[in-house]
């Protein structure tokens, strides 16, 4: 197994001065500006890309920049004090809008926009988040919260701060967790996770779970996009243990070669304030593969709760928003999900739709498969190199979609003119035709000479031959979604 | 269906002038200059271009210019004859090497390097190459016999011409022909062309077939590769009908699930002067597919001879040089077939392999699945519209691999700055999961303001959100296959 071992930690660098949207944002815009915030559980959590040196993604720099300027101790006790009421009048149709969080108070205005969950983050306007996050618990980690930190004007007043017990609200139980099967007749499997796991043939597969919105920080220095600005980490690879979804459907008297079975849906246990949970569907095709599971074990131990306890379906070979955490049913159906994040998010847009036009979702598929990716995890961006030491040292990682395996990486130090193929690693027990577990590589590059500074630059060629452009002239889309340009890290040579 | 009709014109151009390699290239890059003159018949000469507009690929200028100086009436008068045995001294050791057909005599020295059959044509070397075009026909095109004439030094004795009856050998006769399927068991399915008709269900498919070097030419004008100098023509669309091919493994007693089984070999029935078949394989998992068939009707008829009568396996989605015609055999294996076409050629080396290194097949794949291609099909190269007409008319083609349909076509006037998406027509029997027939687009472009030329660009997007290079810096390779790079037409505006 590659990469496993630090598969909790998480790897990732937020810029909290993204760019603000504009105040003639449309309400429509705002809704679709919805889930990476999510996604951050979903599929960010799990990434586990440390072990190839991300670490400059993980710099604080920016953040404790952040923390000095808000969350300072000096300014904290300076903090003006506001009471429950005075919070209550920015409301969501107040000028500024305000929520608390705890014992903060926070004008979130300028971030509604921003809000990857869209405008339902008004739910909470003139109120506590905390009843929204107690459920939606991915916010709660430490950059959610230093994001939210810049938003702080003052503290409510120890009297009004909403007594929640958080982490019972949060946890699902595992004993009592239960997963049923629908299909037209109702629910015709209905199991406990013991149930399952004693039921059911167990296999084992390593795989990648890639975020849509991976290295949209990327993308947005093309042109600007909408999105949180995720670097090259919003991906991750560990192997996954369960049970053949297409046996669970057997089990439920399904025929996954039926005509008329066209998808397969997966519903989370986790619901917004309205009841609705998260939702996702997968093609058939897909469904009935070998290698989708419905998994209990995340590198041989129960799944940790933030990587989808007790169950999630893995997806090998598509993007992460369909490989549904907290899974608690499975329904077949005609159609795809009608749910938000399969209709109206994880769908790229041309580059002829931009910020402000109309977005016709129907008019473009929802993302499942991923096309072929490849980024350098070090060195960091701008690291200064001595020309004394005339290579550098690389590494990064590459990954296709559909189970293409990638069949070679490329590294250039001149802008493309010239290429070298870079040593690969590659989980032993998949082929070509079947990789579903992410590509390491490593190579020493030679720095040019006579330069000051240069790129770096990789890129990968997957098994159906897809290659990446170079750059984002092509893919930009105005949710920042797939972006697989060349991956150029800029170094600063020192004579 | 798109694109039918007319299914049996082939359009392309071919640059007579074309790179000589240096006298330096070693017998080893010979060899590896190979196959794209069979191609022309495996492939090319399915074209079904022209009802796109192909026409300016079809442009006969370059080859009429070359008749002028070669093929005039007048020269052929004043040409020198020779003997057959003045021609033999030209044998494959001496200085320069003559070939003759019918009564043409040529000085092919300079030709043996690019020849795509490798140094396969040394076997004619001072003699007649007429034997050997009888078996492979797919020589006898107009445009390979323009080819040849440039290197016409003179005429036969008309008393050395041989004599062959040409269309009996290079016929095969379909109440003859048989379909034969091997297993480890020996030979299990032995079938007349009527017999398979009656025995199994019948399946219709629209479906792409591309050679590997198809737009080429593209590729050689950012860097020089080896083959023959194909433009964007080297694709065809046509229905193709016949049986499963799992039907026909399931009949011969194989278990398509076996996990011995990893491919599946075809064998054509033509054969070179050694006696060695066409040969090609297949993933299993490809071959079970629902979409893989047996054809014997090509557009609602019987196969045309130069398409592979009486028997194609059709392989919808991968490249065309799996897509065996003549086909008599089909062999399950543990590996992979050993054949020339499928070792030693169709396969894409890194940009970092130039000409003149080493080719190591074995360390990339075999090319199967073909990746998101897009090309602009009128207006010409270099056509001169009017500032006053404010727009060109444009149209194309687009088709991805593995059934992934395309999702959109984009067309810059800019350099990519800019993008517009464009009308598409696409198979209505086909959805973007399973999308096998081409996509054809229109379009209206505006010309741009101010300038003297631009170039139209044309890409598209696939359903796994494939996309395609920029240029053809990153994917650049020796034998010039798989070019997909933005296709751009260069325009004059005249004011």
């Amino acid at each position: 197994m590659l990469g496993r071992g630090t598969s909790f930690n998480r790897f990732f660098r937020h810029r909290r001065q993204f760019n603000k949207l504009s105040g003639a944002t449309s309400e429509h815009q705002r809704t679709n500006e919805n889930h990476s915030y999510y996604k951050y559980a979903y599929i960010g959590g799990a990434a586990t890309a440390g072990v190839l040196g991300f670490k400059h993604f993980v710099k604080t720099a920016k953040l404790d920049h952040a923390k000095d300027e808000t969350m300072s101790e000096k300014k904290l006790e300076n903090l003006q004090i506001y009471k429950q009421e005075e919070v209550k009048k920015h409301g969501k149709d107040a000028d500024r809008i305000w929520v608390t969080y705890k014992d903060g108070v926070y004008d979130v205005t300028d971030f509604i926009a921003m809000h990857p969950g869209g405008d339902k983050i008004l739910l909470a306007a003139g109120a506590a988040v905390d009843p929204f996050w107690a459920l939606y618990s991915q916010h709660k980690t430490k950059e959610v919260l230093e994001i939210l930190e810049g938003y702080r004007i003052g503290k409510l007043d120890v009297k009004d701060v909403p007594k929640i017990d958080f982490e019972d609200l949060s946890n699902i139980k595992t004993e009592n967790h239960r997963l049923t099967v629908e299909t037209i007749k109702g629910k015709t499997v209905d199991l406990s996770v013991e149930e399952l796991k004693k039921k059911y043939k167990s296999y084992t597969i390593g795989s990648v779970i890639q975020c849509a919105g991976n290295r949209r920080a990327d993308m947005n220095q093309y042109k600007k996009v909408q999105g949180l600005m995720w670097e090259g980490t919003a991906i991750s690879n560990a192997e996954w243990t369960g049970v053949r979804l297409r046996d669970l459907l057997a089990d439920a008297g399904i025929d996954v070669f039926d005509d008329k079975i066209k998808h397969v849906h997966f519903e989370g246990a986790d619901v917004d304030p309205t009841g609705t949970p998260y939702g996702a569907s997968i093609p058939i095709e897909k469904a009935r593969g070998d290698e989708v599971i419905v998994a209990y074990h995340m590198n041989g131990v129960d799944i940790p709760r933030d990587h989808g306890a007790p169950l999630r379906v893995i997806v090998p070979g598509n993007v992460g928003a369909r490989q549904v955490k907290w899974l608690r049913k499975i329904i077949v159906s005609e159609k795809e999900s009608d749910s938000h994040w399969q209709q109206k998010d994880y769908r790229a847009f041309s580059p002829a739709v931009n910020i402000g036009d109309e977005l016709k979702w129907n008019t473009v598929p929802s993302i499942q498969e991923y096309p072929v990716q490849c980024a350098i995890c070090s060195p960091a961006p701008n690291t200064k190199v001595d020309r004394g030491d005339e290579t550098v040292d690389i590494s990064g990682y590459a990954w296709s979609g559909g189970g293409r395996g990638i069949i070679r990486i490329e590294v250039s130090v001149d802008g493309g003119e010239t290429w070298n193929s870079v040593e690969m690693e590659q989980e032993e027990k998949q082929d070509q035709e079947h990789m579903y577990a992410w590509t390491l590589f490593k190579a020493e590059v030679k720095i040019p000479p006579g330069v000051k500074e240069f790129n770096i630059i990789a890129k990968a060629v997957d098994r159906a031959y897809n290659t990446q452009p170079e750059t984002a002239s092509g893919i930009w889309n105005v949710r920042g979604l797939i972006h697989n340009a060349w991956h150029r890290v800029p170094i600063i040579v020192k004579d």
